[in-house]
Order: structure tokens, then C-alpha cells, then sequence
């Protein structure tokens, strides 16, 4: 029995007993995007790790000279993939260029995508990472999308625990700063058909950060854009891909001209609200008994499934239910996920009943809003005066206690 | 007079008298995304180019072996930019790959736009170029989609003719062969803010590439696609942007495991065809009162502005307007830039008025359909014996008659 009618046989029409006892007996896998069947090919194997250590270390510079991402670490990690071969020897190596082929498909086709996670350093000088599981599976589900490679998630924390380990004395000192680690996997078959790659290559950089908010919150002006969008039903909003954000420049520039900060993405003809610039979005409205409502738009396709986002929502009901309540965060609380639209906003806001919003991302973290562009009028938000509100500030203060190794969590996954 | 001050003044409040006799008598341009007054930087500047032979040139394959994008020739050009300099110094050398930073945004936020040209031999050895001002305006919109940095398009078209030259034995002796031209444009920024690059890189690539069809039309079959979204309003369908290519890979993928060769990109609840895979689309319907009517899309936000779609829309109104007859297309012919539905081709289907569909673009020329997959059902489509039906087949003459230098036309652009 060949490859090839198995693959004739693994139509819906197969009795699906037939082919889960032939995968069972023989050594192949259905394909996770065709259902192709296909010979295994190797998985990341952090056993084979090869290190070539930097002859010419750096200095980490002064924390407060820090710009995001402008600053790179000794080493990179870097695992190879090929259709035939499977996943490579994984290396940790000096930070540095990467041979490109000019006909790689990801400089033409957009074939990229990663994630962006943090390390912690406490005060005992422990290293941790923040639910990085999260972004392990989240890197999969985009990698599914672009017919790209997906990876056994642990063991590529494996290593990325290990490149955070030799490079971890370029976590800064000071409190709130911490690494930001960045994976990123790309195509990068050698020829310009539009296709699923035959080579890609995962890898990892590592860049010391401060804090979003240096000298405290300050709170940003949205503009509520409708011309340009971020996502659409059918498209790749809730995946971390590359092609999400390079679109989302010039609309950042055209409010920029106009005194704003950042784009609120409105979707419909009925303008809900989906993201912020490029974080998920809550908005905290009093109903009209008096509650506390916290709301975000439901992962329905266009929504990224942010980590932040999530922990946000996971903090939020553990406090209603009593699993940990959390101080001064009120009891009257609920939680919802579901559709906001800017004609509720306007409304809440007219009638004093717009409590807060803000943005959540690994970036920021939290990122108040104090103004919303939209229709040629400015909708204001208020802000208390550390920038924050009274759900944001004691789910912020919780969120980034666990993150900084201040309040233990399972959250916190130590590095060894 | 200071620059900030220039850019306070540049807003649209600035009576703009004012500024055009500003920018005339001081060295400042309107930065084309913001309307931001900055110092120009240098445009491309084809006399300083640089060409370094490869001293190990390759020998073209045997023409039957080509597959398309796989083959490269002995050269590339390259051009760099950055914020501060501007374009820099052109460069043709041998083909090899790029020194890339793994911070570099294409690979992270896939700051990548390109074009696709062909380079055509005719029988006496002259080498021509199709509408390429068509492409050198086209990328030019693509930059300023993306805040990457526009160009001259005449000075880059003058060093595409200088790489051809030099690799032009490499264009098959082979009727319909050609030699495909990949330019394409990249932020390199090495930092991984997102934001309009400081950096990037404009290169050029060449690839001989057999006819599409090596063996006459094969029509393919399409499925009716409304799951997944090629384009949405507001996105970036209508540039020609690699955030437009990796997404539709997975797509692609799922309905030819159900037998089908492309997707018929179908938008909004009335399912209107847009594209054709990676083309532009085309229907021919026989109207109540006998006439034909060739119908594709408009250019309304979704559509690329495709060369092949707008030389064959051109060549119809022309054999219509008398400009120039073409000989077995039908008189009674009617064009249209118009929505089309899928009710309307099933209804045309049912009714026997169906008269052909295809796809136009540089790769295929013209692509004849042959059956659409549309909600569990197949509609058919007619073909001719020859694969091509009675508009497609004298358009895609003259066409490419004129690509290969059988038939003079301003289209034309000779490569010295």
C-alpha cells in the first residue's frame, strides 16, 4: 500500500475506523491541513541543541536608554525545517545576520508569524515567563494557518528557556523592566510559487525592555477608524501573523496627523468595537442598577486570543467567584464577552455610565484610553488620577504582581 | 524657519498658497502619507549603479525542465534606502542570498510588496518588456500603502532593463517562454517596533519560466470560496502586498483536497466574485437580446488593478470603439465593470447564456474555467475544443501577439 492511495483513501468517504487503525499499525499522519496521509517527519528535539557561545559579549547598555526592540542580546536560536527532513539541529549562536534568499517565499508572500512573550527577573533573581504555554499553542494555531510547520510547543520552550538562561544577565536590574522574547517562524522555500513552504525556520531573539509607561500611566487618544481595517470575518485577525500588522502603519499615521494616538478598529455598519492599535480592547460600563460591567469583544474570528486579554478575563471572574478576590476591585462585577458597538459607548458616556477603557497587550500590559475620536467628535472617557480606573487598577496591580514574581502563581514558569 | 514649525504648519489649516511657495523656494517636499514637510532625500539615481559580474556563471537549464519561480539568473539588482540618506547606491551583482538582521520588520511584520513582469524575445532577438509603467506605478501605490519609500518609477525601470540586458541569454529560444521579473520591495528596519521602516531594501530578481499552458488551455475548476476572505473593504486587496498571498495558501489547499484547482473568491451575503485565486476574473453572459457581455469586478477596493486585466478590458473597447478590430471577436460585444453574483451565474448557467469564464493575469495570461463548485453543487461552464471560448480566444491572441513581438504596440518596451 502506497502514499499515494492512502491519500486517495483518506477522502471523508474512508471509514474512519480504517484509517485510524492503518495510522495506528503503520507509521504515518494524517497531514494537519489536508488529511493527507504522510510519512512522520522529525519533531523539534531539544536533545540535539548545539551552542556556540559569543567570542564578543556585549554590554547590556543603561536601562533608561532602552527603545522596544531596538536592543538585541548575545544569542539567537535558531531550528531549521525542511519537508523532507522534518525539524533540524536547534542552535544557539551569536546574534546576527541571517542568509536570506532573495527568493525566499517569506520576503514575497508575507509568510511570517511569531509571538511576543516576557521574562521576569525577581528579587531573589529568579527568571521567570509568563504563561508561555499560551503562546506555544497560539503559535501552532497561526503556523496551521499559513500552512506553515507546527512544533511540539514544550519542547521548543525547552530551548527558548535554555537562550533565555545563557542571556538572562541582560534582564535589567530595575523593577518593571524585563526581556522581551520574540519567536518567529518563516517560509523560506527558495522558490516564488504561492504555496505551503518546503523549508521555514523557527527562531528566537531576545531584547531588554522598561517598562511601557516609564513615569507612570498615560492615558491614549483613540480614533474610531473605519476607512481601513484591521481585520474581516474569513480573514487572519485572531492569528498572530505578519501580514496583521504591517497594513496598520499608514492608518497609524493618518491619526497621528490628527492629534491621536492610535487606531479603535470598527467593524459593521453598526461600528463595534474590536481592537485597539494592535491590543485587545475592554470597556467598563455601569449598567443601569449600578453594576460593574467589564466587556470585551468575543473571540468570533477577527480577535486576537491575546494572553493579556485572557488573563485579564481569567482574573476578573476568579474574583466574582471567589477563587481570589481581588482589593478594591468591586464586587458588583460582571464579565462579559460580546459585542460593543460605538452607539453604546456614546450613549453610556452621555449618561455618565462609561467607567473606563483600555487596551491589553504583552507590551503594555494595561493601556488606559481617555479620548475616542469618532464622527468628528471627541466621546471622553474618564481616568483616575494615576491614569487608571477602578477595574483596571486592582486587576492591573494583581496581573503584573504575578508577572513580576511578587505574588505567586502558576502562571509563572521559572526558567531554570 | 525651522522644520517643526514647517510641520505645524502643514496641516490643512495652512493656507495652501503659503505652502506651495514654500516648498518652491525652500529644498522641502510634502511627505506623501502625512502631508509632513520634510527635506527630500535622493531619488534612485540610476548613473551611480554598480555591476560587479559573477565570475561563476550558470548555465540555463534545458527550457522542458523550467518550473515556474524555481530558476534564477546570474544577476540581481539591488537598491538600498534609508530615512536619512535616501535611495542609495544601485547595484547589479551575482545572484546570492541577502545578509538579513533577524530583527528586520519583513520578517516579522511583513513589510513586503512586489510586482511581476515579463521580458519577452521576439524571433529577430529584440527583447521587450509589456506595460511596465503599469508595474513601476503599481508598486509605487503598494509603498504608500505600506509606508515604505516610493521611487521614480522611470529611473528603476532603467536599471530592470540594465539587469535583463545582462542576463537576457537566459530567456528560453522557445516560443510562449519568457523571463519572469520579480522586483520587490522590503522594510529591513532592524528594530521590531512597528512603524514605517528606517530602513529597506528594493531588489530584482529574474526567473525563465516555461508557457503556462505547455500543452494547450486546460480549463481548471474553481470553488466557490466564502469561508475564508481574500480582500474585505477597507484592506489591502487592491495592492499588490504580500499580506495578500500568505493567507491564501490554507485556502487553496482545502478545496483541492475536494478536487478543485483555485478559489472563487466570493464576498458578502450576495457571494460576488471578485478573484480567481491569484487573478482577476472574468464572465461572458450572453444578454436576454443576444448580445455578449464581458464582465469583470471594478476596481472598488477588493480588486487588483491587474496589467492583464486592464490590456484585456482595453483591447475589447478598442475592437468596440473601431481603434483596432480583432478579427473572430464577436461585434455585438458589450464591457462591463460591474458586481457580479453567483445567483446571476447560475441563473445564466440555467439559461444557457453562460458563455465562457476566466482568470487574467501576468503568470497564465488567460485561464480558462471550466466548473464552479458553489454550495454542493458544480456549475458548468462552456469551453471550446481548444479550452478557450469566443472572447477569450482572439483577446488572448492579440495579447499576446503584442507580449511577443509578433504584433507592434505602444505596450511594447524595448530592453536595449
Amino acid at each position: 500500500m502506497n502514499y499515494t492511495l492512502l491519500r486517495s483513501l483518506s477522502r471523508p468517504r474512508l471509514a474512519s475506523w480504517a484509517l485510524r487503525r492503518f495510522i495506528a499499525t503503520k507509521n504515518v499522519v494524517p497531514d494537519p491541513m489536508t488529511g493527507e496521509l504522510m510519512p512522520p517527519t522529525p519533531d523539534i528535539q531539544p536533545n540535539l541543541l548545539q551552542i556556540t557561545r559569543n567570542a564578543n559579549p556585549g554590554t547590556p547598555p543603561p536601562s533608561k536608554t532602552l527603545v522596544f526592540g531596538h536592543t538585541f542580546t548575545d544569542h539567537m536560536l535558531t531550528i531549521p525545517w525542511d519537508a523532507v527532513s522534518g525539524w533540524g539541529v536547534p542552535e544557539i549562536k551569536p546574534y546576527g545576520p541571517l542568509q536570506m534568499e532573495p527568493s525566499a517565499t517569506v520576503l514575497h508572500y508575507a509568510q511570517t508569524l511569531f509571538e511576543g512573550m516576557k521574562a521576569y527577573r525577581d528579587e531573589t533573581g529568579k527568571v521567570t515567563l509568563f504563561r508561555p504555554d499560551m503562546n506555544m499553542k497560539r503559535m501552532n494555531n497561526s503556523a496551521r494557518r499559513l500552512a506553515l510547520p507546527t512544533f511540539n510547543g514544550d519542547a521548543f520552550l525547552d530551548l527558548i528557556k535554555r537562550l533565555i538562561s545563557i542571556d538572562k544577565h541582560w534582564i535589567p536590574q530595575e523593577p518593571g523592566h524585563s526581556l522581551y522574547v520574540r519567536p518567529t517562524l518563516i517560509g523560506t522555500q527558495k522558490a516564488i510559487g504561492v504555496g505551503p513552504p518546503n523549508e521555514a525556520l523557527l527562531f528566537v531573539i531576545l531584547s531588554p525592555v522598561g517598562p511601557y509607561y516609564a513615569s507612570g500611566f498615560k492615558p491614549v487618544a483613540l480614533y474610531g477608524t473605519t476607512e481601513f481595517v484591521r481585520a474581516a470575518p474569513g480573514g487572519t485577525g485572531a492569528y498572530k501573523l505578519g501580514v496583521n500588522y504591517a497594513p496598520g502603519v499608514l492608518p497609524q499615521k493618518s491619526v497621528a496627523a490628527l492629534g491621536y494616538s492610535q487606531n479603535l478598529w470598527l467593524h459593521g455598519p453598526d461600528h463595534q468595537l474590536t481592537e485597539v492599535g494592535t491590543m485587545n480592547m475592554f470597556v467598563v460600563f455601569k449598567t443601569k442598577d449600578g453594576a460593574l460591567e467589564l466587556v470585551t469583544p468575543p473571540l468570533d474570528g477577527m480577535i486576537l486570543p491575546g494572553v493579556t486579554r485572557d488573563s485579564v478575563l481569567t482574573l476578573a471572574r476568579e474574583h466574582i467567584n471567589g477563587v481570589k478576590t481581588l482589593a478594591d476591585l468591586p464586587e458588583n462585577l460582571i464579565v462579559s464577552e460580546r459585542t460593543v458597538t460605538m452607539k453604546e459607548v456614546k450613549e453610556a458616556a452621555q449618561e455618565q455610565r462609561l467607567v473606563e477603557m483600555f487596551g491589553a497587550g504583552t507590551a503594555a500590559v494595561i493601556s488606559p484610553v481617555d479620548r475616542i475620536g469618532y464622527m468628528g467628535q471627541d466621546v471622553h472617557i474618564p481616568t483616575g488620577a494615576d491614569g487608571m480606573g477602578p477595574v483596571s487598577r486592582p486587576i492591573w496591580t494583581e496581573l503584573v504582581g504575578r508577572q513580576w514574581g511578587k505574588i505567586p502563581s502558576e502562571w509563572s514558569v521559572v526558567v531554570e
